[in-house]
């Protein structure tokens, strides 16, 4: 009889832990189904490794300039091969991605080197995506962050009026230093 | 009899032809020849296509640094891929080519934009081509040529001099800015 009884608690716990562990399963996939409905659909994409990219330009916002206080600092804008091309022809295909980095900058002895990030700006193209932003969406990640998102829909759309006004090149404002 | 003269003429004249541009075609392959050999085996060559590699890290040299006259502006490093690598392991393999690009900048309501190259520096690893520079092989390019050198043997020995006392990181100074 004891026999039988350990191997009936044996059964009992391996059912028990295997109810756990689909409880814990389907708890993990519900939680995993609410982010991604969490997400936008039209939520940009952080620009993984945009630091490999293309160097289009760059400028120095100084302690004289009005624009100090919230984009000080040195940046640099990134291209990926799709935007490339939308340099060349002033139309950027789908799937072009361009990144503002917003550095700080550290001056020392004449010499001004590239401190902490501030944040990143980035542009993706996606015409049916973003149809009422001239086929851009647009989106700031806070410092050094993947996640920390800064701009709302309302912001997007002050993001597209500024840029609409290089309606001949697409929305870009810069432009490939060679 | 006219018409048998006038078939000499055309031949003849096809075969002056035909001498003249033997004669221009042998001008030409002697002097490339010539100017192959006029270059010595260790030149480096310019890094075609350099300003779409990836930006290593930026800096600024401005009038109150002692280095303002010989390298005031803006200075951006590139790394081709290989180069990437000796970022990551301190020790660039054969066919690692940094780029250190020059640029004067000009100031305007306190921003800072990108002007016209100064010059651009160049180091290329070759073990076997550069056994007593650590390897590296050094040039400077003036402005925007690709054939104005300002490197000699001298200052080479002179730039691996200075790039030495970085041993551990393969005599290179700069490092990538995540």
């Amino acid at each position: 009889m004891s026999i039988h009884k350990n191997a009936r608690m044996l059964i009992s716990f391996a059912n028990r832990r295997r109810v756990i562990f689909l409880a814990l399963a389907a708890i993990w996939i519900v939680t995993w189904s609410l982010s991604l409905w969490a997400m936008p659909n039209d939520a940009v994409p952080y620009p993984a490794g945009y630091r490999q990219w293309a160097r289009v330009m760059s400028a120095l916002v100084g302690p004289k300039s009005p624009a100090f206080a919230l984009h000080g600092g040195i940046h640099h804008v990134y291209a990926n091969e799709k935007a490339m091309e939308g340099y060349r022809t002033s139309k950027f295909p789908d799937g072009s991605v361009l990144v503002a980095d917003f550095l700080e900058t550290r001056e020392s002895a004449g010499i001004t080197t590239e401190g902490p990030r501030r944040r990143i700006d980035v542009m993706v193209k996606d015409s049916r995506r973003y149809p009422d932003t001239g086929g851009w969406g647009f989106e700031q990640f806070r410092g050094d962050s993947q996640t920390d998102r800064m701009v709302t829909a309302q912001i997007a759309t002050k993001c597209f009026a500024c840029h609409a006004q290089q309606k001949e090149r697409d929305s870009v404002f810069s432009r490939f230093r060679e």
